[in-house]
C-alpha cells in the first residue's frame, strides 16, 4: 500500500497477521475434532470471510439478521445467528431460510412459543444458555425449562433441535490466562452437564469467545466453537494476555493535525467515530489506542507506549511522555492499534489491506478514499 | 409513525422537539444579536438542516471535509470546518472552495505555513485558540504566536483572516450550570482579550459548544455560536442539567428478544454498535441509556427510570428494579434515549421521523428497514 495515499482515517488491515489468526484457530480445532464456527461479526467482510473458506472454514455465526442475508449472498450456507431470536425480522428469516441454512438461537420459553406459532421454512434451533456471564438465555441448572422448550420446538415439523449454545463472555473480564481457562472450564461442564440431564442427548454443545477459544487446549465435550475477534484481536486482548502486540492485525492509520509539544500531547483526526469509545484502564488512566509507526508494508513500534488518551468525536489526543523523541507534525501520518477492533471495524465501513487492495464491510458508507 | 413495522434498532426522531430546540436557539442569537453557526456534526442530515434554514440559519459549521461537501451539495454556502486543518485533504479542500465560502480551522504555525505554501483557492481563517480545554490549538496567552501566523497567513493572497475560534469542551465535564456560566466567561474573556491584543483587531470571536450555549444568557464580546448538540440534546446534557428529559429529541427503538425476570434483566436488540459505548456514571453505575415507552406519536417516560446499564457489540440490558411492574416480552419494542446523541446518530445512519417520514444521514449504510 502507499500510505502517502492516506487523506482520512483509514482502517489498515494486515492480511498476513490475520491469516495467521485464522490458520492457528482452524489448526486447534481441527486437532481436537471441533468444528469450527467464527463469528463473522468483528470483520462483516466477503473478502475476509474468503480467507476463512480457504483455511477451510464452512459453518459461521453472525449477530444479526441483515448480516446472515450479506454472507448468504456470498455463498455462505451454514449460518448461526449466534443473538437471541427477534420476532420482529421473522418475515426476513423465512426468505434467509431459502438460501441457507439457518441456525436460530432461542433464550426462553416465550421466543419458542413464538417461533413455534410462525416457523413455516425450516430452521435448525440452538438453546441459548447462559452458564454464568448472566446476560441472556436460560440458566444452565434449569433442565425443565429447557426440556419444555424442546417439547414446544417439537411440536412445529419445520422446526430442528440442534443444541445447545453458550456465550462465557465473563472471560472478557478476566486479567489473567488462568482465570479464563477456569471460567471456559466451568462453563464448558455446566453446559455438557445439562445436556446429559436432558430428554435428547444427541444436542451438540456450541460455545465461543477469543479469550478461551485462544487460551484453552482441552475444549472437553464442546463440539463447536464460536470466536470472532480472534481474527484482528485488539489491545483488550493484549492486555488480558489471549494475544501478542504481533497478533494484532488492523490498525487506524490517522493524519496528525496538531501537536501541542509543550502540553506533551499530538492531535490526530480519528476519534470516537472511527475507534469507539472502548477503553480499558492502566494506571489510573483510560487508553483508547496505541500508537504506532506507518510505513507502506505495514507498522512497527514506538520504543516506548504512545496512548491515544482522549476521544472526542472526531479528535483523538497521543500522549507524549518528557522522555520521548519523537517528533509529529501536521500532514504525518500514524497508526493507532484499536482497544475493541469488532467496534472500530463496525466504524470504519472497510479496509484498506497492506498489499493495496481493499476490503469491504458490510457498513460501507462512501468507498474509502 | 407505525412502530409495528420498525424491525431492527432505528433512530426515532422526533422533529416538534428538535425544531423547538432549533427555534430557541436562533432565537436566543438574534437577541443577543449573535450569529448562529449550528455544528452540523451532530444530525448529518440534509432534511434537519433544512430545519435550520427554515429558523433563518445560514451558516453552519462540520467537523470534517466530507461532511462540508455533503452539506455544499444541499446548497449550504458559508461552512466553518471546526476541526484543525488536515494537510492530507487539501486537494479536496481546493475543490470544496469553488462551490461554498470554506472558512479553515489553523492551529498551529506548522499548519499556517502548510496552508500558506498549497492554497490556489480562496478561503477564510479562523485561528483555534485553546482558551482551557486543553485540546487543540494556540494558547490564548500566546499574543506573539498568533500574530505570526497571521503575518504567515497574509502572504498569501488567496486567504484571508476571519476571526479566532474556540471550543471550551471542558463545559461538558461540569457537573453544575453555575460552572458551566463559569467557564464560559473564562473562555470569552480569554477569546476577547486575546483579540484586544493582537496586531488586527476587526477578527471574530467564534465560540461553541452545548451547555454553555443553552445555559448562558450574556455571551459578552462574542460574535459567533458554534453549538451541535442541542439540536438532539440527550442524558449526558440532562444529567448536567443542561436540557430537561422532554428536550431530548432522539430514542432507539430497539425490539425486546429475551426478559430475566429472576434477573430482573431484559435483553434488547440494541447495543454499543447502536447506541455507542459512551456512559454517564449514577450511583457507581454505568448508564448507556434510559428506556422509554413508544407509541406511533413517540415517547412517554415509565413511571420509574429503567435504566440501559450494560452493552455488547448488539446486545443491551435493560436493569428492571424490583419495585417495576412492567413486564416486556420477546417481539416488544421499547425506546432508549442515548446518552450522547451524536455518537448514537453518527451509527444510526438515518432517522425515522415522527411523523412516518424518513431523514438522511450522511453516514447512510442501508436504508432503514
Amino acid at each position: 500500500m502507499d500510505i502517502d495515499k492516506i487523506t482520512v482515517p483509514t482502517l489498515i488491515l494486515n492480511r498476513e497477521i490475520a491469516v495467521s489468526n485464522i490458520n492457528r484457530m482452524v489448526e486447534k480445532c481441527t486437532a481436537t475434532g471441533i468444528r469450527p464456527r467464527p463469528h463473522f461479526k468483528t470483520h462483516q467482510s466477503v473478502i475476509v470471510g474468503e480467507w476463512f473458506r480457504d483455511a477451510g472454514v464452512s459453518s459461521i455465526a453472525v449477530s444479526s439478521t441483515a448480516m446472515a442475508s450479506y454472507f448468504a449472498d456470498a455463498g455462505w450456507k451454514d449460518i448461526t445467528i449466534a443473538f437471541p431470536y427477534n420476532p420482529r425480522e421473522h418475515a426476513r428469516l423465512e426468505e434467509l431460510s431459502k438460501r441457507a441454512t439457518i441456525n436460530l438461537t432461542i433464550p426462553s420459553i416465550d421466543s419458542a412459543r413464538i417461533l413455534t406459532g410462525k416457523a413455516r421454512s425450516e430452521f435448525n434451533i440452538m438453546i441459548k444458555i447462559d452458564t454464568g456471564y448472566n446476560r441472556a438465555g436460560l440458566l444452565w441448572s434449569e433442565t425443565s425449562l429447557v426440556n419444555e422448550i424442546i417439547d414446544i420446538i417439537s411440536t412445529n415439523g419445520y422446526l430442528k433441535i440442534s443444541g445447545l449454545l453458550t456465550h462465557a463472555g465473563n472471560t472478557y473480564k478476566a486479567e489473567r490466562p488462568e482465570d479464563v481457562i477456569q471460567i471456559y472450564n466451568e462453563s464448558a461442564g455446566r453446559l455438557a452437564s445439562l445436556r446429559n440431564r436432558l430428554s435428547r442427548k444427541e444436542l451438540i454443545l456450541s460455545v465461543g469467545d477469543t479469550p478461551s477459544a485462544s487460551l484453552v487446549n482441552d475444549f472437553g465435550e464442546v463440539d463447536e466453537l464460536r470466536p470472532g475477534n480472534f481474527v484482528f484481536n485488539d489491545l483488550m486482548q493484549f492486555s488480558a494476555g489471549v494475544c501478542s502486540l504481533d497478533d494484532i492485525a488492523v490498525a487506524m492509520a490517522c493524519p496528525v493535525v496538531d501537536s501541542r509539544p509543550w502540553n506533551g500531547t499530538v492531535v490526530i483526526y480519528g476519534g470516537a467515530v472511527h475507534l469507539s469509545k472502548e477503553y480499558i484502564t492502566r494506571k489510573g488512566v483510560n487508553i483508547y489506542g496505541l500508537a504506532v509507526k506507518l510505513d507502506n508494508n505495514g507498522w512497527t513500534f514506538f520504543d516506548r507506549p504512545l496512548y491515544v488518551t482522549s476521544l472526542s468525536q472526531e479528535h483523538g489526543i497521543i500522549n507524549i511522555p518528557d522522555n520521548c523523541s519523537e517528533r509529529f507534525r501536521p500532514g504525518d501520518i500514524v497508526g493507532v492499534l484499536p482497544v475493541h477492533s469488532c467496534l472500530t471495524a463496525n466504524l470504519a465501513g472497510g479496509y484498506l489491506i497492506t498489499d493495496g487492495t481493499f476490503a469491504d464491510h458490510m457498513n460501507k458508507k462512501t468507498e474509502i478514499p
